[in-house]
């Protein structure tokens, strides 16, 4: 029987009234004969309001007791939807993260999951009942409730549908699937059928939110299928895998962007090895994280070297630079929070020329100029003025016929 | 080292302004030297809000998941409690249920306590840690999440000291104690410093509502002496615990009533072994709980049986009475939902003579007409019309001196 893992985020969940209409779709699939473990996460508002309470009480409510508290919030929902589909005479039951055992580490607030016991679950299953699992928690060899951070349910719904070997794990939210592009930004971008877990990897770290990332790795390291869907829609959503050989597959899957971007450079410093570090130093110090980082070729011995931070840490960025400028014998410091980062994601690009060069000309053409370049494998991110970012995703969501479905290969 | 084990109920712990008033007064018997075990409840108005859910998803939520779903309310509390502890640099760890291991059976939503494990507590106290234990749950042999019903955090409490040989049970609730009266009555009613484990059942089954019946039975038991007192107020409480040779000890301990009583009459039945089964035996058939029960001595073959009910269940039981008259062959049925029962309490009774003959002379005095009487060891019930309850209790009040300081026997 065709085994599926099912995850409902806080808003599918987010009410009594949400929780039956969840209760009534899982029924809809037990009735097509599928075998179902259900993820839910905590009601909406839920865990901002013990996290509220714990600074109500503490300064620096400490992180073990932390997990306690914040366990509660998926506790409840799945003790409510175990009883919500008993009600309707399907038989479930609900587990949290120590009773299904999701063993985990012991790094309170952000564990990372070890083991998870599949036995009693494979029981429950086989009597024919929907089991319903807590999901963001875990719990250590010494018995302490532990929890997995921000968007750990959906880490919970991937490791147990590669601990279990289910068919697919299907991750239900607010959105009906991934995207070419935003959708606010440009009116015809289309949900993609299927996009590889690379490109997903780089859709969502460049700011298409949809998945949490941590899962969308894990996910492909134990080769889980994982599908986004509409919790309020039907439809077929998005599937994320591994490349198939003879499936229908777009040069470009999608155009990301980021606009909370800002660089920064250091001109005429001297082409020495171990400058870039010199410069990065005591960025990373005072943990600002980088994002592009870009160097020219030397001219003259001496080179420019820029590097693009989030807007936030802007000032402090330029305040750190300005106060090591001396020392790193540069000429000038200037940046730039106007700008922001625009990219073009697609396995296809792997063996194909000529993306780069079209994707420079389309931008051209449209008098939008190109402050910064970095590529990798399947992506190509270029820096813009931000008063061009919604014409520069359109332009190349245009430019690479997006809009269109792909033929097949 | 002298361990005491704190209960906090649900207006104690009712908001977090509570919780960080629970906690200064944990610290502050710290400091006086006591090892410490804290059990918690929900905070108020939680579990009502969660019973609400259920209602909401499910027309009759399964008990298994309604205790998962419980539970929730004091794994919040024990987590805010010990982060609030250690905040203020007071050593502290939560414990839920299963952590302690609570052992108990699979009676769902009313489960009973069979063991618990004390060593990881043990470790703690020893490492000078505040250890705080959710009250109103367990754990099932095979993993399952119990609750207690109603009042199990008292339970908790009085299980933790009894398995810990704790020196005292301390119950923190809204009122400084148990008095010799109700207060809004007999303004001179006084706050007794120690009352027995028999008294203290008979004061609370008969409207005194400060402790839970079943967690004095349990402290009674198991000889834990267990003290009421003021989670808002300082003060010493009442402490409940066996009658000690030499101490201080009152002929009687309190004055107790009950408005909710009304009575029922059958009279003029014949006088034949069997009748009263036959006569209450429909009224157990319909789930009605008899309180006194008085059946006079025949006169001419026949007998006159009266029994007192929840004021509520009146009606229902007269129906049943006259439906069941002419099979049990009695001449009328007849009741009275307009009496109420004063008692008055105290082991001093079983050494002392006159009590009962003081009692009625008292209340004659008044022009008050008892309606029923009926008596146990250390306790003296009479049935009166409700008009005459208030002077009732003033007038025995005031005839057993309740409002001075017994002296010492």
């Amino acid at each position: 029987m065709a085994l599926y893992v099912h995850k409902y985020g806080g808003t599918s969940v987010g009410n009594t009234e949400r929780i039956r209409t969840v209760a009534d779709k899982i029924i809809k699939a037990r009735r097509r004969g599928e075998d179902i473990v259900v993820v839910v996460s905590a009601m909406s508002g839920e865990t901002n309001k013990l996290v509220g309470f714990a600074q109500e009480v503490a300064e620096r409510p400490d992180p073990r007791e932390m997990d306690v508290l914040l366990s509660t919030g998926e506790q409840v929902t799945i003790a409510l939807l175990a009883m919500a589909l008993q009600d309707r005479g399907c038989p479930a039951v609900s587990y949290t993260g120590w009773q299904v055992r999701i063993l985990s580490d012991d790094a309170h607030t952000k564990a990372r999951i070890e083991n998870i016991d599949t036995e009693g679950m494979r029981a429950d299953l086989d009597q024919g009942k929907v089991v319903v699992v807590a999901g963001f928690q875990g719990v250590t060899e010494e018995g302490d409730i532990t929890t997995l951070g921000r968007g750990g349910s959906d880490t919970t719904a991937v490791a147990l549908a590669a601990a279990l070997k289910a068919d697919e794990c299907l991750i239900f939210t607010d959105v009906d699937g991934v995207y070419t592009t935003d959708p606010r930004i440009e009116p015809k971008a289309r949900r993609l059928e299927r996009i590889t877990f690379e490109e997903m990897l780089e859709m969502a770290s460049l700011g298409s939110k949809v998945l949490q990332i941590r899962s969308v790795e894990f996910a492909g390291k134990y080769n889980v299928p994982l599908r986004v869907l509409s919790s309020f829609e039907e439809g077929g959503g998005t599937l994320i895998s591994y490349e198939e050989a003879g499936v229908e597959k777009a040069l470009i899957s999608g155009i990301a962007f980021n606009r909370d971007e800002a660089k920064l450079t250091v001109q005429g410093v001297p082409d020495r090895p171990g400058i870039a570090s010199k410069i990065l130093g005591p960025i990373a110090a005072a943990n600002i994280e980088v994002d592009m980082i870009v160097q020219n070729v030397a001219e003259d011995q001496t080179t420019d070297f820029t590097f693009t931070v989030h807007r936030n840490e802007y000032r402090k960025a330029l305040e750190i630079l300005e106060a090591t400028r001396q020392e790193l014998g540069a000429k000038l410091v200037h940046g730039d929070n106007t700008i922001v980062k625009v990219s073009i994601v697609g396995v296809g690009m792997r063996s194909h020329a000529g993306i780069a060069a079209k994707t420079f000309a389309a931008l051209a053409k449209e008098g939008i100029n190109i402050r910064m370049i970095s590529t990798s494998e399947i992506k190509i991110s270029v820096v813009v003025d931000e008063k061009y970012l919604e014409l520069a995703v359109r332009t190349l969501h245009d430019a690479f016929g997006l809009d269109r479905q792909p033929e097949a290969a």
